[in-house]
């Protein structure tokens, strides 16, 4: 399993997903890359050259302190209508329109958002699991979560610290579950990158007979966080971060935006 | 790594991924199940309780002779006026109405379509890379492969087999690669399932404050997909099949139909 530093990303013939083990609670103003660097060195655990560290956008979230008391939240006459069609919490609603660029559909029980940050996403990614803040007073809350303020920037921290860490080179995914417009059930998908392609470009590549391969630009990072999510859950094994062991690609400066789709193509606006 | 029987589907710590070697190019008429044996047997790879493993659906439609000829496939007027809109060739356009139920957009380059089986996706899922067969008279061509007849029950055939060899309690993934509306890149995306569950539903379960998860069904068989493709490729190297090792889920009888949205429920119809 040594790693190279490719000059092209290519297919592993073997790959391996760790859980990182004994990560706490995170609470608003922890040095998340500490957290990590600490809990892999209490499992023994060395990242080397090519490892993708997926840390769940929650975690992320947490150590930014994005918590909101919903109770402390003033609806806009907007969200007010918005939460009426959708049969929604008004002081959500409101929530979900701070972090939107523009609605995609409200529904009853549907509200698909363009998130400021250019994906599109149910409920622009804000969740009431695992929402309360350490300090959290006793009367307070709902608490609700948003999605952290940069996450290609956070990627960008946990990978230089941990790249300084190990002397290694790795990439890092901040990874959000989202829904599908046509099929059912959530995947991971990755709304921060840092040092691995978020797309894997293998148009030059030929098929088995020599002919040049069709449509052949996976969504990289997506798929490394919908394997990780596999191992992760989201729930009270508290699993915040997963190791993808064993892929080949350069590392470089990337960004989650290289997924996103402008809304002058996208058919489904 | 030993597997039981669990009731639920649960999180695994450590996943492993394998890419099966030395799987053959995969002719019309093949008995793909034996050929999957034959090369985990030249492997030494013996199938374990909680296996996955996923086969790509162009060998699968190979195995099925799903050959296409485009030179001597006939285009509709339908298809020369799609041909026409999406500048695409009229005989692929005329291949791609014979397995669509609805046309769901078409402009310049993009033809994206319900599927017969129910799916959406660009081209019907037909393609024309490794789409060539044995038997290929010299002047014919060019050729195009379509989607297996029944996915779901390619998947059963092949679960049946292995389960029988290796006395093992497996699931089987048949495999494509899916685009997405909202996001640029390929993802791998479950279109045939067997033994495994294609949804996991956790919305039984607690975050760590006790307060019951939200949007909890995750698409276990798309993100078994997606993990399979970091590691499988779709190219040269030819790699057909991919275990993945390390989930627990209680085996059964289902679909990848579980999957698809129903077009009453599709906000992006």
């Amino acid at each position: 399993m040594e790693q190279a530093r490719p000059d092209a990303t290519s297919c592993a013939a073997m790959l391996e997903l760790l859980a990182v083990p004994g990560i706490p609670l995170v609470e608003a103003g922890d040095d998340l890359a500490a957290l990590l660097e600490a809990a892999l060195g209490r499992a023994h655990l060395e990242l080397r050259d090519g490892d993708v560290v997926v840390v769940a956008s929650k975690v992320v979230s947490r150590s930014e302190g994005r918590f909101f008391d919903l109770a402390r939240v003033s609806p806009s006459a907007r969200a007010v209508e918005i939460a009426r069609q959708t049969a929604k919490d008004p002081h959500m609603v409101e929530l979900i329109l701070r972090e939107t660029e523009r609605v995609s559909r409200a529904a009853p029980n549907v509200l698909i958002v363009r998130h400021r940050l250019g994906f599109v996403s149910a409920n622009a990614g804000i969740d009431c699991s695992n929402a309360v803040p350490a300090n959290a007073p006793p009367e307070s809350g709902p608490w609700a979560l948003l999605l952290p303020e940069d996450p290609d920037a956070s990627a960008e921290r946990i990978r230089a610290k941990l790249h300084e860490s190990f002397s290694a080179a790795i990439g890092v995914v901040i990874s959000d579950s989202f829904g599908r417009p046509f099929r059912f059930g959530t995947v991971g998908a990755a709304i921060g990158v840092a040092g691995i392609p978020a797309l894997w470009d293998r148009r030059g590549e030929k098929d088995l007979f020599g002919r040049t391969l069709e449509a052949t630009i996976t969504a990289l990072a997506d798929q490394v966080a919908a394997a990780a999510d596999l191992v992760a859950g989201q729930a009270a094994e508290g699993r915040a971060a997963v190791i993808v062991r064993g892929l080949s690609f350069p590392v470089g400066e990337h960004s989650a935006r290289e997924l996103l789709r402008p809304a002058d193509q996208d058919l489904y606006l």
